[in-house]
């Protein structure tokens, strides 16, 4: 078979009628599938049901120290929920705030609590500084790009690179730029790509020089225990590299169990320094009195610590593994001998990226919509949801069943190289 | 028994003596009581405690439309989670927000929105308008003026009558002054006072001109369902009688079931027209993918509808109706015949508002400290931690069994009569 870049006209135009074809009976199939997040699927939620049976009326909610669970107070979290995220993120309790729900939540309110009052570091509110800019390492998470665009701060695309963003760009924009106030990272199976941050790039975050005095990196450890396969990628440890040089005060770092125990009704936290957290502290205690303690407890008792989690994530992998494979193996066979994708093998995480040729991304998208499945918006993975050369596009296979995910895979695999013919016959 | 006011400074002197090796005797029993919040009692936690059995393993997590409550998805509630509150709060389930475990929270979020953003009546975000004013009905909550001040907004205190806020004055603020954006109330059983707004005061607040056009009534409802007595309060619709002017987007309700289920592990709710929520949730749908799903269906299955709240508020008034009862004989047999101070005899709610003479309520409050009760701040119910005449304290009679509510009224009125009898010693 020869790749569809060395196919003269007219055998792209054979192709291609060859490929309207199958597509057409695609869409007479009237399919309804949804691949656009990174949603567990049915069987994942079912692995926790158990957590629901933890705590009963016959239980006693009092925490390890005798706080009543039940009642206000306890602003940063339980002594055992504090513990758990240590031990989760490699820090110590103290050093940890325990709240809702939802990482993404905590993740909003401290860029908004950034802009409205500064860090503890921070000359004056962000939002006295005139225009401010955040580095946004890209393809990443569309949502981390969307409270930048909500707050008015510039974004910044840095190029990911096979061992994270592109350091000598972030360190040019940092040490150059006052206004360049922090940085997105997903640093461990990054979404879209499921990259790992090399050592060097953990280092060279931690040591970089920043013009701006409150610079902040958002360590979003989002997948920091969503491993796929026997050989996980290691993370270096952000936190113990910048406080061996005094630069601790430059991470916020955030979690949850979102795709731990069940999205959206998980617990998450966040981590950083005594010092930031005091000052942070001092508002959020204005914002509430507290968050969902019981919750807290259900997770503790559920759980018990982190081996107990480790334990948890390997029936969730048993179940998202051949769901990727599955992927991968219809993404092999279909179109790596046409020389029109590439896309990555995580070893870990939620997503694969994949990039067509360029210029090809959006109508990729469009054409599997119109063909019954909903993909991630292509663009989304870029600041503004620009993807500059068309190409990136968020392949999410964990919601669908193995079945349909098939399905699915075929007919988007069928779209890359409709697209790709397309595109290659406009200067054929 | 001649009241203090009428004895001479021989018969002080000597009341003195007497109020003082009172107190020195309570000083020995090293008490250790809190009276400072208004907390829920162990008893009333332990009413809902069946609640933690409706959502078992066995169950099935979905909504009444067919959404699983598991998995992410739903910004603004489940369907039966915001009919139940849309009939706590008389509006339809499309008015209303179903947020996390609290009111407070998604009172603080409201208004950093609107610094940030405004509203969607707003030429512009509050932070652009100069300085701006909130109308404080004082006493007041002091977790509302907190809020105010983190945001920096000025603070105009309005005294509070029987009927509500003094409404000649609100008018004239709110007429008058185009920085006036808001204004905070407790419509029913209000924070310390418990003191209902009366028709007229709602009528007023629905129809008064206002000279910003985006001006905002605060109205949490936070006490709606905890009456004390067979004989309710009945707090006039100020929604409905908004709508009925054309004025429904000037309204922001809240509410929770912080005491009615478990405080700090219930659900909370707020509630406007759908052209504010319309705007309010763009913004919301970048802070969260949605809250606790799981939590609001747990709810749900346990009250079943408003008639189920109203029965279990019924256990919860059991507990709560011989606890103000014990507050209020004890007042009126220590300190009634004295001349000395007046409080509030509310039908509900969860506080009792107490007047002391001009210039004793700090020092109240220190003499209670110091032999082990620990009230509310002195100054908290109002603007600023302020209170001008230094006389009122709030009393939280919920927390403590009646046993030790006993001790420590008996304390308070000692306390009480010694902070006078000194005051009165000053003058004669």
């Amino acid at each position: 078979m020869i790749s569809y870049p060395e196919m003269n006209r007219e055998q792209l135009l054979q192709e291609q009628e060859k490929l309207q074809k199958a597509y057409k009976e695609f869409q007479d199939q009237n399919l309804n599938l949804d691949m656009s997040r990174g949603k567990p699927g049915a069987d994942q939620l079912d692995l926790t049901m158990p957590m629901l049976d933890v705590l009963s009326s016959k239980d006693c909610l009092k925490t390890e120290d005798g706080t009543d669970t039940r009642n206000y107070g306890v602003l940063d979290g339980i002594p055992e929920a504090k513990k758990l995220f240590a031990d989760i993120l490699h820090v110590s309790p103290e050093e940890v705030i325990v709240g809702g729900n939802s990482s993404l939540n905590l993740m909003h309110d401290t860029i908004a609590r950034g802009m409205f009052f500064g860090f503890v570091d921070s000359p004056k509110p962000w939002k006295d500084c005139g225009k401010i800019k955040f580095l946004c390492p890209s393809p990443g998470y569309d949502r981390h790009f969307a409270i930048c665009e909500l707050f008015g701060i510039e974004m910044i695309t840095i190029p990911m690179t096979p061992d994270g963003p592109d350091m000598d760009l972030v360190e040019k924009y940092v040490g150059e730029d006052e206004s360049v106030k922090g940085i997105w990272c997903v640093p461990k199976y990054s979404n879209p790509q499921g990259i790992t941050y090399s050592d060097e790039t953990v280092r060279r975050l931690a040591k970089m020089e920043t013009k701006a005095p409150d610079f902040k990196i958002f360590w979003d450890n989002a997948y920091c225990l969503h491993h796929l396969t026997d050989h996980p990628d290691e993370l270096l440890d952000l936190f113990a590299e910048c406080k061996k040089l005094g630069t601790e005060d430059r991470v916020l770092m955030f979690t949850s169990t979102s795709k731990v125990s069940f999205p959206g009704a998980g617990i998450a936290a966040m981590a950083a320094s005594v010092h930031n957290l005091q000052f942070i502290k001092k508002q959020m205690t204005i914002q509430t009195i507290g968050f969902d303690k019981i919750q807290q407890l259900r997770h503790v008792k559920y759980f018990k610590d982190l081996n107990g989690i480790k334990e948890h994530m390997k029936l969730h992998r048993a179940i998202l593994e051949p769901k990727f494979k599955t992927v991968l193996d219809i993404l092999d066979q279909e179109l790596k001998p046409l020389s029109i994708a590439s896309w990555t093998k995580p070893n870990g995480g939620y997503f694969i990226a994949l990039d067509t040729m360029e210029g090809c991304a959006k109508r990729v998208v469009s054409l599997c919509k119109e063909a019954g499945v909903v993909l991630t918006g292509a663009g989304a993975t870029y600041p503004y949801g620009k993807d500059p050369k068309d190409t990136n596009i968020r392949i999410a296979p964990t919601y669908p069943p193995v079945e349909e995910l098939k399905q699915a895979m075929e007919l988007f695999c069928l779209c890359v190289k409709l697209a790709s013919v397309e595109k290659l016959l406009e200067t054929k």
